[in-house]
């Protein structure tokens, strides 16, 4: 039985990793997207988002299948319910890159953003996409280390979201409605996306530690 | 066993109640702070946060010894994981109110949004209330006929929450960036709060209907 549920976590596993992948690759295809004005790979990341969405529900229905056929207690039981909890923020992931990408389709042809603010998106991108990517890894390996760039890439995520604001509330901002627009809602979506990334890591950690962490944080 | 676990369900629906009214007066207190210019009852959300999370974290610590002591399967497993999903989207649903509380804050003593937009940040706030409420009664009673009427006043939210980028991207917008930037966040914090509310309702209808909502709904 132990065995069987060892290689049933082995499985949960394997799916977040897949799950992670998907995400990773949709948010480079979404600020791609966002930052070279590409409607085709726009419409790919708001396609690919179902997928993600399919992925999760199915890590989902296996995990509680564990729940009910190995009926785990202690920390077998609290993996099992990290797993549920960490599909659901990589679901969110996702639905922040469709996000992006949306944004970038609306606009088409015109880029999302006027010249002043382009280098901090591209920026931003750039390490929502090296968050995506150490999280694979750290859902593979689980190597603590990585959770800790994570939260240290957020920082920097944080500080771009605000510089976003400097700048829009500026004196020199010249945009027009619309371009403040954008600019608020793409930057809190890159910010969410590495929050969730940064939760993941905290329930990630906890696997591999043993300390538990509420589900908000 | 049967029994006490019936109890213990019985515990946790009275706890998600408990949760879902604290969550109520938070937006009913955010957006009055909101729309009267009330620093004091901002700070009283930012302060009651702590409380829903708190609140939250118990309840999943409550539902997590359930799973591990009565080892529930089928419906009644599905019952104890829904539990723990809609206690994360309360969750959710009190960050929104805080950020609500904290835009009101930030621009103290200034109103958040200009005045041709009050009238709908009022009604949209007011719709989130009625949610709100509806919540803890559909949690309390199990009433599915509130799972619809919340479903259509999110799509009132919807509408509303449309109806603003309409008036900020139109030819009559005056206001300045700072107000495009709070009208944009305002409005998105109102709308992911009735998302969470629908999103909830789903799985209550789950409950009492036997059909299984995926996380991401």
């Amino acid at each position: 039985m132990r065995e069987v549920f060892q290689q049933e976590l082995a499985e949960v596993q394997e799916r977040l990793v897949e799950i992670a992948t998907l995400v990773a690759e949709s948010i480079d295809n979404a600020t791609r997207a966002f930052n070279e004005v590409n409607v085709a790979l726009a419409e790919q990341v708001i396609e690919d988002d179902d997928k993600i969405d399919a992925a999760a529900a199915e890590l989902d229905e296996l995990a509680i299948n564990i729940l009910a056929r190995q009926q785990p207690v202690a920390r077998d039981l609290r993996i099992v319910v990290s797993a549920l909890r960490i599909s659901a923020s990589l679901e969110r992931m996702g639905d922040m890159a469709e996000h992006i990408a949306q944004l970038s389709r609306y606009r088409f042809p015109d880029k999302v953003v006027p010249k002043s603010l382009r280098p901090t998106f591209v920026e931003m991108g750039a390490v929502d996409v090296a968050i995506a990517r150490k999280l694979v890894e750290l859902l593979r390996t689980e190597d603590v280390a990585l959770a800790e760039e994570i939260r240290n890439d957020d920082d920097k995520v944080d500080a771009l979201h605000l510089s976003v604001f400097d700048k829009v509330l500026g004196e020199t901002w010249k945009g027009e409605a619309i371009d403040t627009v954008d600019a608020t809602l793409a930057s809190r979506y890159h910010e969410r996306f590495a929050d969730h990334a940064v939760s993941i890591a905290k329930k990630v950690q906890y696997l591999a530690t043993g300390d538990w962490v509420p589900a908000d944080d």
